[in-house]
């Protein structure tokens, strides 16, 4: 099956866009919400977290996996591609591929977790297609916390959204990367603070392309996976407000099983 | 010496309490940051992480304990004293006594984590000494975050904690308790959204005061601790952003050793 995990709940958003363009697959999930969040840690702790997960999902019976966290795919990836023998996606790379086919004038904003910004794998990647790009990253930490207490459409969450976004806006950038998992719930206040003009790239929806066209073109692994469309949900912990946000982003009643790893 | 531990940075308010107050003694902090947050977790979670960073700090000499976080002291602190055959202090029981003895009506307000407010044992112990009082408590989930990002004097700060504190304003509260080691860094937000009538209960003072008197009192335990006003930090996971706030709690240059428990 396709192993999917993040740091928590926002890897949900990855999965839900993954069960819009092929449902027919099984696929295991884990959400390692006795560590969440991942975004204010090092990358040494994330990547220890990261092997643990993969681990975990092997165990399981997944022939494929998907890292559907920004940050244990921008710190960590280099790490888990050398450990572990099998197909690993991670989110940075297909949001940059269609980041550079949107931009008009190359002239991106990112927005993403502390470690995601730190690492500076968005603008790594974005300079290797377009080496005269201009690039502005800016670190959000509060977002997250934002999204898992469903604070989605208070005004006080739309005052954080503008502040983080205002060196985005004077900077006049014509395509924003969500580098976030969580960042898709908050589309719509997001792009009312950046302006209509600017394009989002939202990465859930980029790697749940990519997948469908990795599976077209690698049939041998593909005949590997389960097609009966069964979801599995594992997290670390599980808590009232884990479930209502997994609600919220599936759009549908939803148990987990909870595991220690 | 007197081994403490916190989630992460929060319990460094009450090591600044201790050393204002009995700075003679050696301590020792452990600061669970690969962990943190726990105020958002379960308490079967939490209770497993409070077992093993006591038994780090009884690895490292501790003969006192001293649970420097709401969270785990409203979910763990049964199951450790059953556990552990030493002295153990929990932020709760010298709030809630301060607290009595401060309020005229019996009108009390609490905030503090999910976990903690979920637990419900400050209304328990406040009714085991005041049958008649009233008592009103208000999950802040945001707080913590706002705090760990440095964010004390923003006017969104301001908002959220006016958002939070709304109901406990119009139930005219006299004793307000912060039952969360961050909140006393934003104690003047608080006092001021909350009304300058209302007392406000620093946990972290109160801990500081029962451990002063305790070793007044138990003068065989006292004697077993070292007194050259060593400070030893151990963290879990070590990030600038930690560092930060670490130096700003403590209003001085520190160091940190990053142990794996």
């Amino acid at each position: 099956m396709i192993g999917i995990f993040d740091s928590g709940v926002g890897g949900l958003t990855v999965v839900k866009a993954i069960l819009d363009k092929i449902p027919e697959y099984d696929i295991v999930y884990f959400g390692d919400t006795a560590h969440t969040p991942y975004g204010t840690k090092s990358a040494e702790t994330v990547v220890g977290y990261t092997i643990n997960n993969i681990k975990f999902l092997l165990s399981q019976g997944a022939k494929v996996i998907v890292i559907a966290c920004n940050t244990a795919s921008s710190v960590a990836t280099t790490q888990v591609l050398e450990q572990f023998a099998l197909p690993i996606f991670e989110v940075i790379t297909p949001a940059v591929t269609q980041a550079v086919e949107a931009s008009a004038n190359l002239n991106f904003g990112i927005i993403g977790t502390r470690a995601t910004i730190s690492s500076g794998i968005y603008e790594r990647k974005i300079l290797a297609h377009r080496p005269t790009a201009r690039i502005h990253s800016v670190a959000c930490p509060l977002l997250v916390p934002l999204v898992e207490e469903g604070w989605l459409k208070k005004r006080e969450t739309a005052m954080i959204v503008k502040k983080y976004l205002q060196p985005l806006k004077t900077r006049q950038i014509d395509t924003l990367i969500l580098g976030c998992t969580h960042y898709p719930l908050l589309k719509n206040v997001i792009q009312a603070k950046i302006g209509k003009r600017v394009e989002l790239i939202d990465s859930s929806i980029c790697i749940a392309e990519g997948i469908q066209h990795f599976l077209e073109n690698q049939r041998d692994i593909e005949q590997q996976l389960r097609q009966t469309g069964r979801l599995s949900l594992f997290v670390s912990d599980v808590t009232d407000q884990f479930k209502k946000i997994a609600q919220l982003t599936l759009k549908t009643n939803i148990s987990f099983e909870c595991v220690k790893i």
